[in-house]
């Protein structure tokens, strides 16, 4: 197709499209002409996830770009994929996340860190040393103990069960796709996306068991 | 204690104190005299909670003032505090979230809205009728779809049972707190800053469930 139907079926302007080729989000249509170009189906269900990326997600485009380089370098190998989509996008913090790279404070951090770490030894999980979702624990840890809250490691172990049971149902759904790289872009799609419908879930089901053990 | 004094013990600024005051997030002090006053423990404990609420988890000044006024107003009871704070706060969908009050795309929305109202019928949940929550799951649905996964809300409902044990973990800890408005002070820090803490948990997890299935 061309760029204008590549435009209509997704919604996405021209001018945008263009933009994502010229930044390597989208990769170059065939040439069929010095400056036409055809696209494919591959193309419009990629740009569809680029604008779920930025769009919904609020992604910025550099990182859309390490989660589908992701994608292509590794498609074939699904955990190396998975590790590379969890750790190309940091665990989103709101406006607090610009302190997260400060290098004077590395005295304080090293209490909050190793208390992740203890967490991960008492799971017993295998897990790369560092990854930024590591640092958001130990903040939140860091920021709820500021506030006067009694919350160590040991508070998250229940929570880290639960995580667990949601990660086998992560991936048992990995399982249903054939092709490899559907396999990846459903990864990101459970991934990232899912994120808000989590939140949310819980939101509703604390509503519910509030509802149940204080009203009525 | 006076300002200056609240000011070192916060770490946050005179200046970023009397905004919080102006835009009545603080509660004002106890005059001492024209031009000063004195503050209490409980500002101080105040003040961490604001500085968490707009610096770690990037809510603005309107919603932190609908959650600490839904604190102030329905300390005493607690399933009230849960409802405002739940429905205050809209769970964070990025840079997306701009779409969500459009009124031209009521014929768009149905389909997505009864979805969700499926799964709450299917989980048998207490909640009311159109939260936040709800319109983030059926916003979910439909980017899924627009990607081309098979995804509906019966693949949410496992998810929702996993939502389910945490809303229990999460009542449970404010047992504990005999001040009702301590507890419901508790509610804001489990409901809204433990959220990137439990993203973060999921990640871990899934990469550890990837390592065991699919290296070594």
């Amino acid at each position: 197709m061309r760029i204008s139907e590549l435009s209509r079926r997704s919604g996405v302007s021209n001018a945008t499209i263009k933009f994502y080729l010229r930044e390597g989000l989208l990769p170059a249509g065939r040439a069929t002409a010095a400056t036409q170009a055809e696209y494919s189906e591959q193309h419009l269900r990629r740009l569809r996830l680029i604008r779920a990326l930025i769009g919904v997600r609020g992604l910025t485009v550099q990182q859309t770009r390490d989660v589908l380089g992701a994608v292509s370098e590794y498609g074939t190998d699904l955990h190396q994929v998975l590790g590379l989509v969890l750790g190309a996008r940091p665990v989103d913090t709101g406006a607090g996340a610009e302190s997260e790279d400060g290098d004077g404070d590395g005295d304080e951090k090293e209490p909050g860190r190793s208390e992740v770490d203890e967490l991960v030894a008492e799971m017993g999980w295998e897990i790369s040393p560092h990854s930024a979702a590591q640092s958001v624990i130990a903040e939140t840890l860091e920021t709820m103990r500021s506030l006067g809250a009694d919350y160590g490691w040991r508070s998250l172990v229940p929570y880290a069960r639960i995580a667990e049971e949601t990660a086998v149902l992560d991936l048992d759904q990995l399982k249903e796709e054939e092709d490899l790289l559907e396999r990846a872009e459903r990864a990101i799609l459970l991934t990232i996306l899912l994120e808000p419908a989590l939140l949310a879930l819980r939101r509703l089901a604390q509503e519910n068991e509030s509802a149940k053990r204080h009203s009525r």
